[in-house]
């Protein structure tokens, strides 16, 4: 833990960007995603709500920032939608094995789903971070019902729990080609039916 | 915690079977599901191997009872191979629905994911009933690789976390005969191709 200094308002110190996250990650436990507002983590961090767009451009980057993740979803949903609609399921999937590949990038992925089967509070904000920012985001610019959208994610969440958790093998082991062809499919068919 | 008396062997007192499953929990959590024993489990009881099998048939049976688990690997694997198999994905979407529905059943089905999740000695022992006990048991008798009934467990696995871990709306409201409907086919395809 950081020792949170409070010298009132600051124009941008080194490590400004930090204490930003900081007291983000604070809002975010508190009143989950959708009721966190960029202002109201410049007043916890006590900066100017200008500086936090200048460090972030979104709410979405700051949580994806602040918890570290790999990949956020304002480059989720463009990999996502660009491209022929009818190898969405390949696209997803390579992108998921993708982010998921290196222990670096993988970490704070299963630190989010450890807190999530641990966590009640942290459990509603990532929900809503996963719905609002994300599945509900697709599903929308696609046109699909949601629900076939988080069939999706669900396949993709218990390949990924499989795999680098309980670590079963064979699929722990399986390249990337082989999961494409077995899984792909599968995607597809809830986004496009 | 229950204090653990040794008066030596027993001929089987009223808690004997609570006793055999406490000695199974420390084996299970120390050897693994694959190495621990009848025996083994007899010995650290300190009774006879034929009193653990007079109260479990088999292994997987008292590892089923030592987690409370609302079902066994003997009940799931008939309910799988009998019946058409054109309709196992709509028997095994069922029988996840069901059996994860009452709060009762599915609570020990969640805390086992949740020790995975934060405890590495806890998960060899997972994987290992998981895979030796259900999962190869499936895959050989119906003769399907060992990856593509992964990949069936892996679909399920996601909806039951989810559904009753990140609780997703509309996912986690939604009837069985409508997930049925949306997850029996993903299922079917990856046990017949």
């Amino acid at each position: 833990m950081t020792v949170k200094r409070r010298p009132g308002r600051r124009p941008g110190s080194a490590d400004t960007r930090g204490e930003i996250l900081t007291a983000a990650r604070r809002v975010f436990a508190e009143k989950g995603f959708d009721k966190a507002t960029v202002r109201g983590i410049a007043r916890e961090a006590e900066v100017d709500p200008a500086l936090v767009h200048h460090y972030f451009d979104t709410k979405e980057g700051m949580f994806a920032a602040a918890m570290q993740l790999p990949i956020n979803p304002q480059e989720i949903i463009p990999i996502l939608l660009e491209g022929p609609r009818e190898e969405i399921g390949v696209r997803l999937v390579r992108l998921i094995l993708r982010v998921t590949a290196s222990e670096e990038t993988r970490a704070p992925v299963l630190a989010l789903l450890r807190s999530a089967m641990s966590n009640d509070q942290a459990i509603a904000m990532i929900r809503e971070f996963f719905t609002s920012a994300l599945l509900y985001q697709v599903a929308d610019r696609l046109e699909v019902p949601h629900l076939r959208i988080e069939a999706a994610f669900s396949q993709m969440l218990g390949i990924v729990m499989a795999r680098y958790v309980l670590k079963l093998e064979p699929l722990a082991s399986a390249d990337h080609d082989e999961l494409v062809e077995l899984l792909a499919p599968t995607i597809q068919r809830y986004f496009t039916g």
